[in-house]
């Protein structure tokens, strides 16, 4: 379990509010940003060294879609660059680089800041990875800050290139749309991978429940929990854009939000669905646990109840008395032998009476 | 249990929204369109062949009701026709063939889009299956879309037929409660056949529970889990209706709408109720199983409790020491068992008082 | 448990909203019309034959409060005529025939529709009947219809007749609050007889709890379970009622229909109070059968622990080596009769210490 | 168990609402009602005799604040004479008298009445005991009846008498505000005794829990739920007194009211805790249950598992064949004994390996 | 468990309210007071001596920002004369002293009275430590009431000497929020704390689970119970805070209240997933409980049951019956012996299918 539970946000205690302090781990070596300015007619693609990271400052005041795409946070100097020609305030600098974030939107007049998180499944070691990213989304931009290099957005850029679609006539808010689907899109996969998994524990626990299954439950609640904390602030995101509440997504566009919006209510209503079944799981697991002691407990009392009487009857007649007339009957060990079976007998239909046989 | 947990949303990762994929499995063999074209004096009905679905668009001119009935999505051209000439929109198409939405109505100005969950029990898996329902309620029309064909609209076919009633006099807001209704009305047959078998099963609890009767409340609770997700959502969409917040629903109309919400809400406080049941009966069988095993530890407890040391007793004199005076009595044989049925009786008076007999 | 879970709505799937069919068993055999029709200064009081029921319609118009109360529902005839002359709503006559429906208010401009559940203790069987109570009240009128003829509404029938008090003063919305009102108070009733059974049931948990318990705890529970979707809606009905937002309802009457909203508060806020003294019951019933299965393995532990390696002694010295020097000593048997309560003095020791004597 | 757990409302069923019936127990022999009259300058107080209880009725129309106090409900008489001359609803009048009404505020636009719940916790039987107290709160005066004479109000009267603070300045909204105050404060008493007795149960359930522990348990949770039904409604009650709703409350004393909703707030947030730290606490019983039960085991498991298989020795040679080599030889008692001791050992690690020594 | 469950608030029952008196324990011996005076250009600082309190009263009227910080509130005289100065509300001054408020803020048309709670991590003894922080905030100052000297503000003090960064630039309002956000911060710091401990106690769980595991989940529980208490109400302050309701908080500054008031989401929603995990670590513990109690059963049974059916065989050839043919057989020894290994064998198989070993 190596995931950590709690994560501080950027700056000392004490430290000035839009200190810029990148906390995340340095999940990847390189970063690179990726530029891409379109609009029907044209489309220019560029990938710019982080040391010119200005030259995407002119970007801002064409009237062409720019999409900025930054793989890597850990140079402070790209989004201090990034920030001062694009009018970031402060905080959302902050925010971008304190990578544990509640998905949020923030509405600051000329731009809107959104942060979620992108999950992604790691199939060696079974566990969902997380990481943050955000959005800006301007008239005429989107600036998107990743913390590693992934390939979510590349049905995008496809997109883009192709120039088929919608996308190439609509605006930044569409762009905007179209990563924020990518995202809720590869949520749904996750789902899947977990689903499966949760099928099948269910087939173990149907079958040969161990401690074993107890733990994977336990795992899968806590998968859930964490899950759960990183998918649901996400609705209140998506209905803020939804609906026309800022004149950077329009009206057509509006409906496109309403869709991931259905989408992200389709994913929570999936989670909670998996707690609740989850849930259930811990909830029969404990029971079969209980039908089990049950069972020992009856094979233990069978046997008992059977042979204690029988001993000891056994060991009335190895007692050592000088007078014992029992013991000189011609037939007395054939009748102690009988009085034994007649016992079992009835011990055995008095367990069948209880239904313990 | 062969039902999926998860399915994804119609189109690939990264995939342009408005792609039309079917994402069903393809239930039926053939696609079949129904129309019918009535007013209060006259009815048209005819069965339309797929490769001339083109057929249907003039209807959204004429003033009579129409009502055009798609049965079977995979043929994909059928849908992207009917949603050209229609003037749908590229998600609202998208949306019919992703058959795994979530209830919800949309407004789109000249129609409104409807999804919602059709309900049938398999009596001979005695498992609940749903399919999807979507309808485009227009001025003039309505289509539905349904998965497989079904006979829960036949009998509104049947009332337009006969020209008898409501129906032929109101406008396609009238139809569209009225298969609406007849979904509603549909869970109710669900219901009473689970709500039977809930009673079955309190009958199994009290007589003879089992591990089979575990697995049973098991999976009644998943299959409620599931049964709320498709009908909790029903409850907004029906809200949405019965206000008259678009013009597209007529305020005679929007009473019988409120007579279907009022439908729905019994059907989930029915559900709930259920679900109330269900989790008593879980409660009850795991105290029904530590009833029992208190019994089974009662009845070995006593056994052991008599014989053990009735055994001892009969041990000791079984040794073999020379000098042991008691074994040359002439009464110790006796003795030794008046000794034995003291201590039997003083046990169970024991037990009496402990009342465990 | 008789009762069923699910009672489908009145018609049958596909029929037409609006056909009147009584669904509800037949619960009694007469169907009795009684009409009081009163003023300040005069009172008309008649019984109606059922087959000159359309003698009520003449009084929709006359200025004095007329009362038609119908008890029994199976004779569809009734419903209809006073339906027709009273221009009820079909769903309205649909719904005061369907005797499953959900407690509601609705408002029809000329009359409100109010649907409550009567609730009755039948003593002899202790369980809780519900029937569906309807009122419509209009401006000089109101009609209730019941499934069987009872005796909750004869205190205000006698309150009219006396003429004292304000309810001959006030007009039909009075008369409504004052039939509510009986069925109101008459839930207390009921509570009162639940209360009494659930502080028997606690004084049977602290003295000698048996599955017989369980089984009751388990009923109340169900019990509740109904009781409580009978009486929530009614929060709402109420709650409407009080707010001056039908004409129908004066101010003066608002604050009689607050009060009865007060009631019925009360009357949930006892039921949610009884089903966590339940649920504490069921907790406390887990408890101490656990509490008992702990004590009885105490009981066999002790036994066990004491006997068992005592009889191994005994068994030492029941061997017939030959070469066994203790056998041969003079005190060798009264020796090991030393060791043997020794050993047991140990033992009581060692039990005292864990505080199982 | 003494506290009855419903209670009717005021009449019988049937009985015309306004109907002035004392519900509760005859709490107190004498009724007593005493008056002081202030404004900033000069104070009167008189205790009136119940036959003159019409002397009250003047102050209604003085400018002077006047605060007329009724201890004990069972003379009718008093309640109907200052209803009359105050103008009190005859709803008002009926809900003084029947003493379990929730909570609540009704503002009747000359005065508003409230009734809260008054508890005092009786240390001998160690149990909460709750009564009702109304107000009525009109322009110049404040009612208030008590169904006990107490002493939590003496506080106020003794700041009245002193003519110090704000009290003799302000009007009689202050006053209300005052009597209020009383007793949520008075809450705060009873909630540090049950915080002290649940912390003594703390330490109970960690060094001994007994059943009469999970007895006190249950009380304690049964306790909350009482006194939660009594306080909860309280919030509702100042939220609609501290906001300026009224003409009744002036805004200065507004802001007093918002310091005694403080006050609930954090009373609420403590019963709340309780009940948290309260169901904690069963949880850690039925644990330590189960630890117990757990040792229990343990112990006659060890016993038995390493004795019964030695007395399975010892008995093998106590069998009588008569061609049993091993009994002949010299040194076989002591190889038995060296086989045992042998066995013993084993289990020994055995039972250490598994970690139950 | 030294921690107190209630507090009584300030006064006494019937008390005056308004009247001052501390209620808390008296943690500090001094009384420190430090004023910062600033503006973007000058900045004044220094230490007042209690007894010339009053000098901070001319501060007031100037036009700098001036930061008066309390720590200490034993000393009465001194919030008396703050208050006086700075025209604090009765109420407000009472609830400074009464250091068990429930964080809250109130608007004092000329001032907001904010109260939080600062809390702390006791490493020595492991437990959380609460104390109330009290800010008042005007329009060109901020007073803050500590209970004791703490560090947590002197990030905030350094920062508004070394005159960087936004601080000297903003009014009182930023002031109040960058000490709002330091005392958020520290929140963080007690999280990753009790995070660090979760995940030690779940390595317990895993490998080693013992009755004190139980106990430290139960204190985890009452430990969230009592964070919980104290950090949920903050989210309504910072809620209030961050929309322009007030003029003191200029819209500049409300964009960093929204910031603190992210940071509150976040450590809520760690506070409660916290809860969520250690409810599911008890749930683990208690089903590994079962677990072994379940091997211990086996463990018993098993030998039980194989050996007391051959200690019955051991006792029936060691009866002293004259007449016993098989006590003469040659082989008689022998084949009871192979008896014995048959039955141990049969035993072992069918403990084997039973998967019990």
């Amino acid at each position: 379990m190596p995931r950590k539970l709690v994560h501080r946000p950027a700056k000392k205690i004490g430290a000035a509010p839009g200190t810029l302090v990148f906390t995340g781990e340095k999940k990847v070596e390189k970063c690179r940003i990726r530029v891409i300015d379109y609009n029907p007619q044209q489309l220019t693609e560029s990938e710019i060294p982080v040391k010119d990271v200005a030259q995407c400052c002119p970007l801002k005041d064409t009237r062409s879609v720019s999409w900025v795409n930054v793989d890597g946070l850990h140079l402070i100097k790209v989004i201090e660059t990034l920030g001062s020609c694009y009018g970031l305030h402060p905080l959302v600098m902050e925010d971008i680089l304190s990578t544990e974030q509640r998905p949020k939107v923030e509405d600051y007049e000329n731009y809107l800041f959104i942060v979620i998180r992108m999950l992604t499944f790691d199939e060696e070691r079974s566990e969902i990875k997380a990481e943050q990213v955000s959005f800006i989304l301007g008239e005429t931009y989107v600036i998107s800050f990743q913390e590693v290099e992934g390939d979510v957005f590349d049905g995008v850029r496809e997109r883009i290139r192709n120039g088929k679609g919608r996308i190439r006539k609509m605006g930044p808010d569409y762009l905007a749309y179209a990563l924020l689907d990518s995202v809720v899109d590869s949520y749904f996969h996750i789902l899947e991978k977990i689903g499966d998994q949760i099928e099948q524990l269910e087939e173990e626990l149907v079958t040969d429940p161990t401690p074993e299954t107890l733990r994977k439950i336990h795992e899968f609640k806590r998968e859930m929990i964490l899950l759960r904390k990183s998918i649901w602030p996400l609705r209140e995101v998506l209905n803020g854009l939804q609906r026309d509440e800022t004149p950077l997504v329009s009206e057509a566009t509006g409906i496109f939000f309403r869709d991931v919006y259905d989408h992200t209510i389709q994913v929570i209503d999936t989670v909670e669905t998996f707690r609740d079944i989850i849930s259930g799981q811990l909830d029969l697991y404990l029971s079969s646990i209980s039908n089990r002691m049950n069972e020992v407990m009856k094979v233990l009392t069978i046997i008992a109840t059977i042979f204690i009487p029988l001993t000891f009857v056994a060991g009335i007649y190895g007692m050592n008395f000088e007078f014992m007339p029992e013991l000189r009957w011609r037939w007395g060990y054939f009748a102690v032998w009988g009085v034994m079976l007649g016992m079992g007998v009835l011990m055995f239909i008095f367990f069948r009476k209880k239904r313990w046989l």
